[in-house]
């Protein structure tokens, strides 16, 4: 039997619930139900189990992982927002707004630790391989966020730079959670390095199409008013290839105050679409999404196990159209 | 051959040298050499080595898990000196005042994975129970940093919470050293015991004799001023006794104004030691330091062994004198 989407979801939910009941409601623990009970998509934890049922006819196996990568993926969050000074996080307050920086710093590093004790819960014949991925891939987001961090005070951040960036910060973990259920289901090197692949190349897709919508979405489709990174002068995939071409001119009026937000909003976009860079940035993000299809029907397993998989990436993916 | 402590002090010195070089030097990393470059005692790795050495004739087999719980024990380090906003550590600027504090957060997330990552090294049979004890111990030190904060706070911490605070945030990870060393040799489940505890008990003791020292030490063999804890009004074991068996004058004279630091400093002093807290404090890390060497003396091994670490231990404890 192969586990549905929706089946996927139901376990999660479960064990986010048992999670959060194996832990006090201490001043450590507390923040750290709130911020996973805010919610979210749960896509790193589906992909582990639905990489994982590809291999395995015991996808429980890959529940401990499965919830590891999600409650490190929240650590992140939580460590984030206050990096970010971030005020809140689908609508509700972040950790270190609604308790206090201090809390939002140990709840965090508690909960790092709570992923690793997950990790060890692994029935995993090679549960060294599995720890020093997550290790590695770990280190990866932590570079990642320090690259994000640096590119706010330079104003020569290149376009390839960018794309490093969120590889690291976004694509890696994606990547990692799809090889983590083809470790654990003991898959074969190749069929591992293609689900790796296919993930990192989906955070990619991803990532640029946010940056896209973040732009030239419409506002309720996206469920956000757009234009945010254009009045916070984000760099982002749009903004740093919009600087490589436009003209000194443009650049000095981009760099001086507006007459209102939405002149500055509207007046950025045409130039974007002048350059063609709104076309170009769904086009690189399509090639990715591509990419990590062929890399996902390359993978050596029944086809009729890939389906769930191929349902929940083109799921993602389909922002794009 | 038996290693002795220069020998291991050496070992770690030279670990932490490679361990710098084996990560560039990057706004990410950086700051955690510099952290790490400031010095230390380096307790816990020696005492992972030289309890390691008790059971095991390939010493440098625990190399890997000593340099981690350094690498661990200065990630919390870097995090705690955030929370507390202390300006310095050993006479240095600490990473968030040199730094920032987004760098101090983000490169002490990343030092908890690298030390995971030099776990992971360690050729150790069980590597599985290893890594669960360090999960365990380094979430115990969370829950001791989250009760150290939460007393500022209150006004009815009581002398047992305040011992329980303790041992979570300093003793277990030392009882951990020393369990791990055991752990890393294959030693019985009855040696590992008996280090552990014998690790906890030293913990308690040196902490202890920290509070004491800060009011009652001579400033010259101490290094430092003494009076601090008394001038910040710190829940220590001193202070929280005193509270307790003052009278309500008392009380009240404690919590307004003195004229000047000296005269606060001089008359809790005076107060302390007519309730004989001074003398208590001392029995009582006396009775700690007895039962941890008695636990050491305990262990089942070649006695000649014991003796770098009968010497390491005691000069630890030899404050109290």
């Amino acid at each position: 039997m192969t586990l549905s989407i929706s089946k996927v979801q139901n376990w999660i939910e479960e064990d986010l619930q048992n999670f959060y009941q194996s832990y006090p409601s201490t001043p450590l623990f507390e923040p750290i139900q709130y911020l996973l009970k805010i919610g979210g998509k749960r896509i790193r934890p589906a992909l582990v189990l639905l990489s994982h049922q590809l291999f395995n006819e015991k996808p429980e196996n890959a529940r401990p992982a499965a919830l590891a990568i999600e409650v490190f993926h929240n650590f992140t969050l939580m460590h984030d927002d206050i990096m970010d000074k971030a005020p809140l996080r689908r609508g509700q307050a972040t950790v270190h707004e609604r308790y206090n920086t201090n809390t939002a710093i140990l709840s965090g590093d508690a909960m790092m630790i709570q992923a690793y004790q997950l990790l060890m819960k692994n029935p995993c014949h090679d549960q060294h391989q599995l720890i020093e991925l997550f290790n590695q891939k770990a280190l990866e987001v932590c570079i990642g966020q320090d690259l994000d961090m640096s590119f706010e005070g330079r104003n020569d951040v290149t376009v390839k730079e960018y794309l490093e960036m969120i590889r690291l910060k976004t694509a890696v973990l994606v990547g990692c959670a799809m090889k983590m259920g083809a470790l654990v289901a003991c898959a074969s090197k190749e069929n591992q390095d293609h689900l790796y692949a296919c993930g990192e190349e989906m955070g990619l897709a991803f990532q640029l199409m946010d940056d896209y919508l973040d732009a030239f979405g419409n506002p309720e489709t996206v469920g956000k008013q757009t234009g945010g990174d254009i009045l916070a002068d984000k760099k982002t995939y749009l903004y740093l290839q919009l600087l490589s071409r436009a003209t000194q001119e443009e650049k000095n009026k981009l760099q001086s105050p507006f007459s209102t937000p939405e002149e500055k909003v509207s007046t950025v976009k045409e130039w974007m679409r002048y350059y063609k860079i709104d076309e170009e940035v769904k086009s690189i993000a399509n090639q990715y999404s591509q990419s990590a299809i062929e890399h996902l029907q390359a993978v050596d397993c029944h086809t009729e196990k890939k389906e769930p998989l191929i349902h929940l990436v083109k799921q993602l993916l389909e922002r794009q159209a």
